[in-house]
């Protein structure tokens, strides 16, 4: 197994150890409630935003410990938007990470619950976080709130709904995108940044790398919704055409969206040129966002 | 007017005015989901929350400036809720504060964002607040995040929809309401105070009155559910007994029920009694919780 490869694998099992901590146990009351807000977070998903996190955290000669609070924090607004997204008057999906969607293995109600309670949790454990002084903990609140809320994550979620079955600009798509999940992935490297220490010419870097990474990320969504089955992708394939969604491979079609994918990694890389070799996992990671098959 | 009519009357159009100018402008893209974020907000509703949070200010010398963010947070808090909670999938309204529910007025995939962009931009709020130190705004987010949760209102009202046409013990009812409506009623009370300075023994007298004026909310709320008509209440009256949800008129009777809000009404104005007349609003407040109409 190649280092990095061992490096993921720890960093997950460390990311599911802590996102375990910091949900309520089901023992505690109400029991469905909490059991359904396990079910959304554990045992699934790529954790790409808390490896962001960490390796961004790397870069800014944060400890793992200090940068645990906020990889489950980012890790929990991203679940709560699948949850919302997937229910009936938005996305309605019935499979999210190869189970049945919340509101499924459970009930709208009971979903629509599960995501407010999840993006909650999140501001609970920001502001709770020992390892990080107040400063930085309410930095962190307001990285993920901006990122997240009406200009960031749930701006970009109404754009996209609004454009159902419309003819968008490419540069239209793209600032969609970059509200919808560019802004979370944004945050998740600044706020990695965050919980050590970085001058405002690293965070600009770090924000060049991330607005590459978060782009690419997208494009090669678009590209696997088109190529890849539902089984490799534990979600439902070919949603967006279905959907008549305007993705980057309709407006440009395969091989130029592939081109696209290819040449963000390249800038990605590119702005990560003067941290050195503490920047090596953030450079794989931009590999591994543009590389993935799933 | 009465010197406690007048402080409403001027409260409320700071409320308004402060509320107006922390969500964001109907310019700002998407137009559509501010546009309903602002209709959710302003314009309507007794704004009880924001004024505990003045009334509690006053109790620890906070000025008005000091109190605004964590007023309007709460009362964004509020809106979210009750948007989520007029939505098909939960008590399914068409009703609320005189006009239409946000899912009638818009469509219910603009609902469901509103809500969530609510909530998150009640955490913007408290991060930017100039007019508090760093550590006073981390512990108003950990105040509210809490109330608001899945121990808190968000759990209350989940424990609300899997009793519906269940019988529920008094502990029980009570037990749902001190998170449902509970919890974020006594969020405004000692988020009130901790943007002024209050010692332990203060907080303390201070959880004891809200506690009380909690309860008296959500017995009054039952009484008038069933006493007052659809046009006083701004809401749908009768709603309780159609959906057969237990309440404290259903388990205790009229008279009983009116009983108990008197004496939590008691038992607000004596957890007061060693603030003097610094805590003179608050304890106007709850006799307007108690003595209210609609």
């Amino acid at each position: 197994m190649s280092d990095f490869a061992t490096w993921m694998r720890a960093q997950g099992a460390r990311t599911e150890a802590a996102l375990d901590s910091a949900l309520p146990s089901t023992d505690t009351i109400p029991h469905t409630l909490h059991e359904a807000m396990r079910y959304a977070v554990l045992g699934g998903g790529k954790r790409v935003r808390p490896l962001l996190v960490h390796a961004a955290g790397e870069v800014a000669g944060a400890t793992p410990e200090a940068c645990d609070a906020a990889a489950c924090a980012v890790e929990m607004i991203h679940a709560y938007s699948l949850v919302h997204d997937d229910m009936p008057c938005m996305d309605d999906d019935d499979l999210r990470r190869g189970r049945p969607t919340v509101h499924k293995a459970y009930d709208e109600a009971t979903a629509l619950l599960v995501g407010d309670a999840l993006q909650t949790q999140a501001f609970i454990l920001l502001a709770r976080t020992p390892a990080l002084a107040p400063e930085a903990r309410l930095k962190l609140v307001d990285e993920l709130a901006v990122a997240s809320g009406s200009v960031g994550m749930a701006g970009g979620q109404a754009i996209d709904l609004q454009n159902v079955g419309l003819a968008m600009s490419r540069d239209a798509l793209e600032a969609m995108h970059r509200m919808k999940t560019g802004a979370l992935l944004r945050a998740s490297v600044r706020m990695g940044a965050l919980c050590g220490n970085i001058d405002p010419a690293g965070l600009a870097a770090l924000d060049r790398y991330a607005a590459a990474v978060g782009l690419a990320f997208q494009v090669v969504d678009d590209i696997l919704d088109v190529t890849a089955d539902t089984a490799t992708l534990g979600k439902t394939a070919g949603k967006d055409a279905a959907n008549d969604k305007p993705t980057y491979v309709s407006l440009m079609g395969l091989d130029a969206a592939r081109e696209l994918a290819a040449q963000l990694r390249t800038d990605a890389h590119e702005a990560l040129a003067g941290f050195g070799t503490r920047a090596g996992r953030l450079a794989e990671l931009a590999d591994l966002i543009v590389l993935r098959s799933n």
